[in-house]
């Protein structure tokens, strides 16, 4: 049975003591711009004047794809696992980033095509050795989604035993721009051809072939452009398990940092089935891949960054992050027009 | 006399070896976007290929303007004398930044309409109280002017014999986005009306009254349209000893971060003095001040940062440093393919 979240919109009755606070912060009315709005949001999140940001974890949710079968990837299906090594020994991409902003980082293996051994440091959530080729067939069934969906908020609701009320989402899964491309297109009614890039780096004749493949695959699908059968048939794995992390996360009224297309697509299927889900959220980068500033702007989203990653893994939600914490050390350290004796000029 | 600087180019000849070791890190080629072009860059100027932040310094140039008389700011005059009091008092909007990414600030008095007491946080290079009002004669003289490029660049020389190679300039002083217009309609011939904005908070009303007032002083001005006597005439003392700063700063191969709306202005006039001087910078911020954008782009920067911020002090130089610290985190500690033994699929 797919699982339940009780998502809360956060109590709206704290916004205008919050406003007044941060109003009263001894600097022109409003020019700290995105951090004062950031400050509103996290203390809204938190329901407290004197928002903290604590134990910031990103998980990296882990799979293969059958569409990768189809050559719609520069990179082959192999790479999947060895960046998951990659990531254990510390010298992936988001390692450096994790050590410099003191995430932990917690890597899942959603269903990585690899038998890897008993790794104190991998979480073994594998449903299957990847998903079915959505060219032919549906990614995976429902009960293996309600798996996912469950396993990807039981690790977070791990994150938030240990002390973590702020999280970010990143995947690892060659193929897996592929069926974000899915995803957009149906939920969004955007057409195809807008919702397909060049992933890891295809050149243009690799994302001409990946569009064929995937327009054939949108052509022979029957199902409803519902959230739930879209994920079902499209997969993948990580993707459905980040959708249950998300809305965990929402649940346990953390702030949650949302990384680059892919986790956009995942949180915009996540707001489909829990609207409020958005209100914990931070967007942290536009990237380059074609769609992804529709998709935001389809959201509503203002991400912090445009640095023009596509790396994934969570890399650009946790590049952000000092702009958050920058939002929270304005409203509990900076000082009020009275404490600094500065003229209340505005 | 003027003071000079030996500024160089960067030697080039170790470019392709940052290239090839930026290509080497076992991620999809460019898929770092900015952070692989500062890490580029900040190996250039070190000339390693393993560049390293040392000791980040904000330097923060603070003076008055006899412009202020005329109403050009919501702020009244003695607001500058008040933030400098709240700087170093810790409870500034640059103060939490400055802890948060461990610069160190540096307050100079470079003309302030107040007699501090001695402060030994407080560095002393007042030239003179406030720049005289530029609507009827030039805000400063000759000598003024040379004595600021030479004490701006001597606290940087300070900097650096303490051993920062990193250093970002902010400003205070009421009515300097006045001075900025006008250095940056007179030094780029962009007309006057696109850069006049709202500084610290005017409203429309206020804002066509600023810019009543700069179109009088500029049709009063029988100056030339050459770098130093705009910055001689308009001032002010801040500003010129920004100049300085960064110049002096570029001379000792320092990466330089540059901040908002003003201080773009000084690297305009320092980058028309010396172009080389560019090589050295990192552009922190796009705000929203009428005509930023504008001349950012005359001058071919892009920022790494649009978080709608308009405080000055540095701010938004500072709070791009963290995305600096990650390029060079980046090419320091990331693996490369052979290490990582993932597939070079690029």
């Amino acid at each position: 049975m797919m699982m339940t979240f009780d998502i809360q919109q956060p109590d709206n009755s704290i916004a205008k003591r919050l406003e007044d606070k941060i109003n009263d912060l001894a600097k022109p009315k409003g020019s700290l711009g995105t951090l004062e709005e950031l400050a509103f949001q996290t203390g809204l999140i938190q329901q407290t004047l004197t928002p903290a940001l604590r134990k910031p974890v990103n998980v990296i949710y882990a799979a293969d794809h059958g569409i990768a079968d189809e050559g719609v990837s520069k990179s082959p299906k192999e790479v999947t696992r060895q960046v998951i090594h990659n990531f254990l020994n510390g010298g992936a991409g988001v390692c450096f980033l994790a050590r410099q902003h003191g995430f932990k980082l917690k890597i899942v293996d959603s269903g990585v095509d690899f038998d890897f051994p008993s790794l104190p440091e991998l979480i073994n959530r594998k449903i299957r050795k990847g998903t079915r080729n959505f060219r032919y067939e549906a990614a995976m069934t429902q009960e293996e989604m309600e798996q996912a969906v469950r396993s990807g908020a039981e690790v977070v609701e791990e994150c938030y035993r240990n002390g973590s009320n702020v999280i970010s989402f990143g995947e690892m899964g060659i193929g897996n721009t592929a069926a974000s491309s899915m995803w957009m297109t149906c939920l969004t009614n955007i057409p195809l051809i807008e919702c397909v890039g060049a992933g890891s780096g295809l050149d243009s004749e690799g994302v001409r072939h990946k569009y064929t493949v995937l327009k054939e695959a949108l052509d022979h699908y029957q199902g409803s452009r519902e959230v739930l059968p879209v994920m079902q048939y499209f997969g993948g794995y990580e993707m459905v398990m980040a959708v249950g992390g998300m809305l965990k996360a929402a649940e346990l009224k953390m702030v949650i940092l949302i990384d680059g297309f892919i986790m956009t697509n995942c949180i915009l299927a996540a707001s489909l089935l829990y609207p409020e889900v958005l209100s914990y959220c931070i967007f942290g980068h536009c990237g380059d891949e074609a769609g992804h500033k529709r998709l935001l702007d389809s959201l509503g989203a203002r991400p912090l960054l445009h640095l023009g990653l596509r790396l994934g893994e969570g890399s650009g939600a946790i590049c952000a992050y000092p702009i958050v914490e920058s939002a929270v050390r304005m409203i509990n350290e900076m000082h009020t027009f009275s404490q600094a004796t500065v003229t209340k000029y505005f």
